[in-house]
């Protein structure tokens, strides 16, 4: 079970991207709208209820909730920063420069498939039926861009 | 009354720079270390229980601090990022950076004096005698640039 | 009473998010605007014959206008820093980096409405009336959350 | 079981932070020097060969390590940039900018402690024993601060 | 021979920028998708493979392809870093800042045609043919430029 | 007299910005197209042919043209940054971030207009006429603020 | 007759820089201590008063003192951005991206030498005297590099 | 043969990173100290009468060098960016961004035995006794690596 939390309504577009990739593996998980600085209650109340194994935390510009998310649990979360101004550049430095003791799992800007494939990789380290649809996920990216190299082989 | 929340007890000669000031205004004042992601709940207790009219939260890395504190009261918040890595600019970007209905005020990197000059200014609003302290304060910076301006003109 | 300037006409649409926050909390203001390099005469005129309890700046690219306005009265004066070049980054930087003694309250690029916000705020320090307001607001802020929330989860 | 690489033996402050974490924590690790440039093959016998349930890399400047031990192997990678040149901000972006398919878990710059504490959480999911000592060393965490918080209430 | 990889089909207008010039100047070339993450073996079986003189490799965000490619050739290999997120800093951050020992190449930002005219200036210290085609082709570029100054004062 | 030299056709708006000004000045101008690389020989001949007061140059990437162009003349240069890739970053500090003993005079990222009111400032300093005229520019732009500040306090 | 401001006692070193070639040059000067934000009415008295043909303006962080200054002049103002936080990248930007028609010519970081040769440069177009003392200066610095040349070769 | 030129002496550091690589594989080079702004025609008369097969150039701040080289001719000129102000970024943005046309080969900040190594790798195209040098340099980096492996796995 995956948990999955969005600091606005309009990070939805990372969040599909997260999600499309959770149904694909017929994982369980929640998706919520929660503000760490409008709704802080309802972040806690979200983290602390919550018996998913890994946390999702997709957030923009100053990007505090995966942090605060971190400060709440000790299981692992996976911080999204979004782009919104400067690039978002504001967004990833907010999320991955956590302090020492309380860390989150950065991936980059905008990249709301890879937490969900890496949140599946820290399922799979005890499901081993994750971790075989990982390897078959990694074939068939693979074969993907074999694919696209024969194709652009004929194109250029 | 001010409340200073320092992230880390390193904060300490930032903080040191803002208590000086207050001291010589006469305001009251309590400093705290409270981390955001360490102590989430002591930061609560500080800052639900405080009478204070302004809060000062210094913090460096992503400096959630700020923000958390704002999320908790609608007293004014004053952010100091502190320099620790990247030269103090993910400590800028994520204290400033915040989101549409929770400002903080944020002052330079490391700029613990001027925090404690704004937070006075925000007092002035309604506390005439600090007022005219400021007004003072403002002409001593001021003689003492035209101290300086007589001292160079002999030495260049 | 808040003294909104801008430093370009240009800046309208940023202004207009204060504007819009001071009108729902029945907060009188008048808008400027005044360019710090072009007018500085009508900036100081703005400033020194003015009531207001705080200024509130609005500028882009070296953006001067906010420390220009600190350095002319000990109210609390807030900087916000518009988006033209550089993503905002020099407007930021230009607005935020003040030197020590003549502080201003930065607010996050493009954020007018956090400005008018931080500016009631201040006020509520010694107003009850706004005090209850911006607890009502951050209420309302805190509701439409909680409906995204819902909504959200409906959704994906 | 988790495999420490570093990219060069000049890291080796930094993976001294994360084993430090591991040997209070009673998990077994192996640490590596193996470079994604000079021993690509070196690298991949690493990974090939290893049983463990995550891999730490930890690397400077064109921080490629990470990414490379992701690309041999669907177990967590955590990436740990390490600052040479340009702040690290080199090293963040080579390490947390991954492309769709592939993610590594970035922690902040410098942060080998961090590294290890998010692998540990990751084992937690799991290992309910290293959930536990998880949750212990959050409370001492937690405790230090508050020490703090008691000493420096009475310096400043 | 010269031999272009790309890490993504996304990136073909740039790789056709590179062909544009080649094809002008009669060198053979291959181009492929392979990506470094994704398909490390198909990197590897078309560098090890290769009878190129020169390899050019472009890529985005954590642009680790040209670092992979050097790691496994003494060959010369050009990095052409493509703009994604962040301006493109990224891929330049990542492609350029190689470790002691192993060098690319990098042009600037989506240079597509600077990677292929640096190529050729490579082939062309040992091929006279080439060379003279260089010398032709900057001075029709040297003469577009005085068509352009010709027709600009025209103009203004 | 003033001579404006643009690396590309392609910088042709920043320069008009440019020339609008010098015609309202009745200052004599010459433009032309000239690449610091493409064409250095042409750069000499415009430079060291020319009798012109003060040099305008304009480039954007690695904007070398001011600097190529202050190489070959002790008449002031002055250079227009132009935004192309990232964001105008690159020909800024291209252009500023000249050794010592070779100034170039640089204005703002695509500041046409006021690289040239900077040259006419240069020329004003022993032209009375030019001088008058700068101080009724001034006094234009000046009403025109009065005049935005007018018209903006009934708007909103 | 040069006018040199600088915004605080602390950037004597790089004031010197220009001192030491205005020396050389002969050429009159005055040097002063007058911060844009703490004593406003004492750089518009120094700048008023002068009969300088241009103005050097030396400052830090939030550099505002140039654009200041050269809003209450129409002659040529030179700004040197000094390094202090953020590798003096504040200090660039508030100084170089000033908005439309009030320019100023700014040097790189800590340029102060650079400053001084811009400002002989500019009064060199009137100044036959000066303009031979900058050839004959450049011709110095050429010689010192054919020096430097000679001595490098039989090193390495 | 191998041209080296530094843009100022104190580039020294740098270029014997360079010179002890190109002594290590017996490769014939000459050092020059010339400056792209203080002596072109010290620069132009060193490339124009060099009968180098590669030009490798390093300079610091505003890094016109390698682009002033690789105007003057069509060989392939290798761009070593120096670290002096603001880590060496103005340096990176100035060498590597060249316009369409004219590409130099930037290797990174302060890397000057891989502008050797680059160089090698171009000689190496028709030179097959440096190519299979620059085959045993590799795996002696190799073997370095490996050593240095098994040495920590004894330390940590």
């Amino acid at each position: 079970m995956i948990t999955i939390i969005m600091g606005s309504k309009s990070d939805i577009k990372i969040a599909e991207k997260a999600t499309k990739i959770l149904k694909e593996f017929d994982v369980k998980y929640t998706v919520n709208v929660a503000s760490a600085h409008r709704t802080p209650a309802l972040v806690e109340k979200i983290v602390k209820s919550s018996e998913s194994s890994v946390f999702i935390a997709i957030a923009g510009l100053a990007a505090h909730l995966p942090g605060v998310v971190a400060s709440m649990t000790t299981k692992p979360v996976i911080a999204v920063p979004v782009e919104s101004k400067l690039d978002g550049l504001d967004a990833l430095l907010s999320a991955v420069q956590m302090p020492p003791g309380i860390p989150v799992a950065c991936v980059g800007i905008d990249r709301g498939e890879n937490a969900a494939i890496l949140a599946l990789q820290m399922l799979s380290i005890s499901n081993e039926k994750i971790a075989e649809k990982l390897a078959e996920y990694r074939e068939t990216q693979k074969n993907k861009v074999y694919d696209d190299n024969s194709e652009i082989q004929k194109l250029l």
